[in-house]
């Protein structure tokens, strides 16, 4: 965390200054987030990013939340499973404590007309500015594939999800701030040539998260993909074996030592994170304790955390149809959105002949 | 034209024998042609396309004409003269023997959910196959700007404009095909990976035009924002004006001669085309006559092969609501197809999830 850029820094500052409008005002905000469903959501979603959502909506912010289903697109085989993990995304949502009465969810496949935006939003980056995009670089060499035209595009999609609903904040990690920067880009770029008088669009900021990255249990990044994240949907016995399973080290006395003891320093992270204490003070009292004392405190203290969440999901998970009728009613209100908005830039744009219809959504 | 490559070649062997096919045939067939609303269209596109879409409409194929206003967006001056333009390349589209009640005429704008398919189609190609196309390289370097992010995935908007409304025939000129091959490939491997088992695209072949290419007035590659062919909408005495102003040569005896005297060799080609006869054949009729009695033949040739066109659009030109009305009827039969299309892409997908009142559509 010591090695930020100052531009990293400067977000941080601007980002430290909006928490406090947002409590002043938090009407004054609409926030667009969002997950590709690659998966079941584990506990850093939960302490990441669901818990912020859920704490922006119960302070009065409009928070939409966007299941990027276009952004996972491989084969028939992920086709299948598709409907699954997005009524399981969904569930979890719900049980973190999303409202569908108060936030909106939604899937990209039921809002044509967001991307409607992509194409028009394609003509304000040049080929050059797609391909500086560093996360796009990382995105590519992390797969070790070659980039799609999807991939090398997907900031200007972002700035299609961000935008279609004129979201002015964007709650995002410091390595999704290049991604911002081309939506703040493409916003302003927009205005410029097409609405000078009267934007159209605000130039979202960044809401830079405060919690710090939880590793997986087998002290890689946390992932959907390699299940080495504690899922919402796991039972407390799956919770127990996960964490039994766990790696440590041959040391009995528990320490605190990230550098020298990474499975260990990554248990106490995440008891830590769950119990709201500090790794060290936890270390001290765990002492000679071990690493069965350890992981038996984990599993209690990732279990109570979760415990009111899975009960909120165990109510709702095998109800397709009300899983259903909650992205019906989301994307309704994003198609609401997604239309009014591509009517107002194609208005912008002069395509004002014909096609009334559609001019009337919205 | 004797320096073709062998895959130019065989495309055009290939589509002699579609032709046969075409008129055996015809209704076997659905094209897919259209044009970016950049100015009026003129006589080049009325010999060059427009007459072989009037053409294969009357012969019984279904034609499908685009007006791609999202390819021509640039500024808010160009917004402005926008409906004017594309009301003109309906009139003129009219005006040329295009049927309203048999052809589907419509503008990129009005259909989302063909814009819908453009970001699963950019998850099938990669950056490098994009970069590799010689077409948005050729106009890049054409244009002089650095490629926009919409040059670059140009092939990929027009796989999504050929295969919305599964056309199966694309009239191209042959500095196209590699436009039409991006389209096939995307048809092919969306097949392979999501369709295996009934394939949803078909891959749609090229029927190359015949025709040659004319030349501008000025001797340049005739354009509508270059103004230097005569518009189907000019007056008798603007073209008699404009061919008055087009350059000859100092000799007063006209031979058809394109690399020693190309002036007057393109006002011969010009004459042949709209009259139907020899360019070597005219020269020596005109011999002596000199470049006034060339230009006066040429005034009459296109005078008379325009007169039926332009007396259907004077009829018609300032009937805003009878253009916008057809326009409405095409952008809704696209839609349809278009929805009904996109409907299916996301069943494949897997994205069967909620989203009822979309599926319903088509």
């Amino acid at each position: 965390m010591s090695n930020r850029t100052p531009s990293q820094q400067a977000a941080l500052d601007r980002s430290a200054a909006l928490e406090h409008q947002v409590r002043a005002a938090p009407r004054t905000f609409r926030v667009l987030t969002g997950d590709r469903p690659t998966g079941a959501l584990h506990i850093g979603h939960y302490l990441g990013t669901l818990a912020n959502r859920v704490r922006l909506q119960n302070l009065g912010v409009e928070v939409i939340v966007l299941i990027a289903d276009y952004q996972v697109m491989t084969d028939q085989q992920a086709g299948r499973r598709l409907p699954a993990t997005v009524r399981g995304v969904v569930a979890d949502y719900l049980a973190a404590g999303i409202d569908p009465d108060r936030s909106t969810i939604f899937t990209h496949s039921a809002v044509p007309a967001l991307n409607g935006l992509v194409l028009p939003f394609l003509s304000l980056v040049s080929d050059a500015e797609l391909h500086r995009n560093p996360t796009v670089k990382a995105e590519a060499e992390a797969t070790g594939r070659p980039p799609t035209g999807l991939m090398l595009t997907y900031p200007v999609h972002q700035a299609a999800d961000i935008l279609f609903c004129h979201a002015n904040l964007v709650p995002v990690g410091l390595d999704q701030l290049p991604h911002l920067e081309t939506t703040r880009l493409i916003a302003r770029r927009f205005n410029e040539r097409y609405a000078q008088h009267a934007p159209l669009f605000p130039e979202p900021d960044a809401l830079l998260t405060a919690t710090p990255m939880l590793a997986g249990l087998d002290g890689k990044k946390m992932s959907k993909t390699r299940r080495n994240g504690i899922a919402l949907q796991a039972t407390e016995d799956q919770t127990a074996a996960m964490i039994r399973r766990a790696p440590t080290d041959s040391e009995r006395r528990i320490t605190y030592d990230p550098v020298a003891r990474p499975a260990v320093a990554n248990l106490l992270d995440l008891l830590a994170a769950a119990s709201g204490a500090d790794p060290r003070r936890l270390a001290d009292e765990i002492g000679n304790g071990g690493a069965g004392r350890l992981k038996q405190l984990v599993t209690e203290a990732v279990n109570e955390l979760l415990r009111p969440v899975r009960e909120r999901r165990a109510g709702l998970a095998d109800d397709v149809s009300y899983l259903d009728s909650v992205l019906d009613t989301g994307n309704t209100r994003a198609r609401q959105l997604a239309d009014a908005t591509l009517a107002r830039v194609h208005h912008l744009l002069g395509m004002t002949y014909a096609n009334r219809q559609l001019r009337l959504v919205g």
